[in-house]
């Protein structure tokens, strides 16, 4: 049951900057959004989690230019936290992240995304390794989403255009790349210049194995 | 790989009414939406679902009154074989009916049963009849629509209300309930007059199995 929507997940940042209230807040939402707003189990929202950001306030007062730079490293261990929650899933035994890029608009790419990272059959085809491209290419195109100059990568091989397989592509690449413990999923929609990144794991026996047998 | 969305399910209905093209058209566009449009297995949509009606016009004339009659049949026969899908999927072991009752549209009564059916939480707490409620009712809030009113029946045994736990409800009942081969979950919503009905199936261990072996 993971899918934080900032909504049983519960994280705790904490700096010895000297920040104000405001300017934590804001730091903090901007974290949130590119870490665990970005990943993804099985699509079901825990009902409790948060992410709390506290500031001591015992180093020296922050710049403009500190401000930045303390938004970044929060990102960094957030995102690293929010990773750590997709490793962590039910059975998962691959870590996909899930790109999208170059399309109309964020929420666009988000829905691409989550598309992707959240088909059964799709999450079933990462545990057996297999690049099964016409599963991929049915959840990206039950978005709506207009796929005809999509161009879909497993890692850094195109392995599909909108048109279909890529004449180049030989499926032991597509293994290749899906056998290791690690790969990502990029989608390039070709149709715009906004992007978004997705973490998910696979759909294993074990993901089954554990919420069926695990009581509340 | 199996929603239908009447977009590689291909489902053939035949009779020897007398019917003219446009009225043949009518009946198989309400019966696909009483039907096949009402179940799914994993949301996944398939690519080239289709159904098929052809009249002969060996029979005599229809009246009006047998129009009515042959929707009637025509939806009967298609959600024959639309169910015969979901007893059919991938891993099934359970036949499970969601309704949902008293909602403001039947957008809405669709979105909370599909929400209900497509949760690997609720399907896999289905596979080990494992009366989670707090599953269910998860799914139904993550929907977004107010559940302050909700009424939530496993079978007949009223089991939650929008505040939780009913007083009178003793879990061995949604255990059996949900023991069964087949079962109804159904989500009274208390909030307008339309409803709508998603016949759905549990994830288990061979759902994995199924769609992790089996290539393209």
């Amino acid at each position: 049951m993971i899918r934080p929507d900032m909504a049983t997940m519960l994280a705790f940042i904490a700096t010895d900057a000297r920040v104000s209230q405001r300017q934590l807040q804001s730091i903090l939402e901007s974290a949130a959004e590119r870490s665990f707003n970005c990943i993804t189990v099985d699509g079901d929202t825990s009902t409790n989690d948060s992410l709390i950001l506290a500031a001591t306030g015992a180093g020296p007062e922050a710049t403009r230019q500190d401000l930045g730079a303390l938004e970044e490293a929060v990102t960094d261990v957030a995102r690293g936290l929010a990773q750590a929650i997709v490793r962590d899933g039910e059975g998962a035994t691959k870590f996909v992240t899930v790109r999208v890029e170059r399309g109309r608009s964020r929420e666009e790419c988000r829905k691409v995304a989550y598309a992707i990272a959240h088909s059964p059959l799709v999450k079933t085809a990462f545990f057996a390794s297999d690049p099964n491209l016409g599963r991929i290419l049915a959840a990206i195109g039950n978005t709506g989403v207009d796929i005809g100059k999509l161009s879909l990568y497993l890692d850094e091989t195109l392995v599909a255009t909108g048109s279909g397989r890529h004449v180049d592509y030989r499926e032991e690449q597509g293994v290749a790349a899906m056998k290791k413990p690690e790969f990502t999923v990029r989608a390039v929609l070709n149709r715009g210049s906004a992007e978004a990144t997705v973490w998910t794991c696979d759909f294993s026996y074990d993901y089954v194995k554990i919420n069926a047998e695990y009581r509340t």
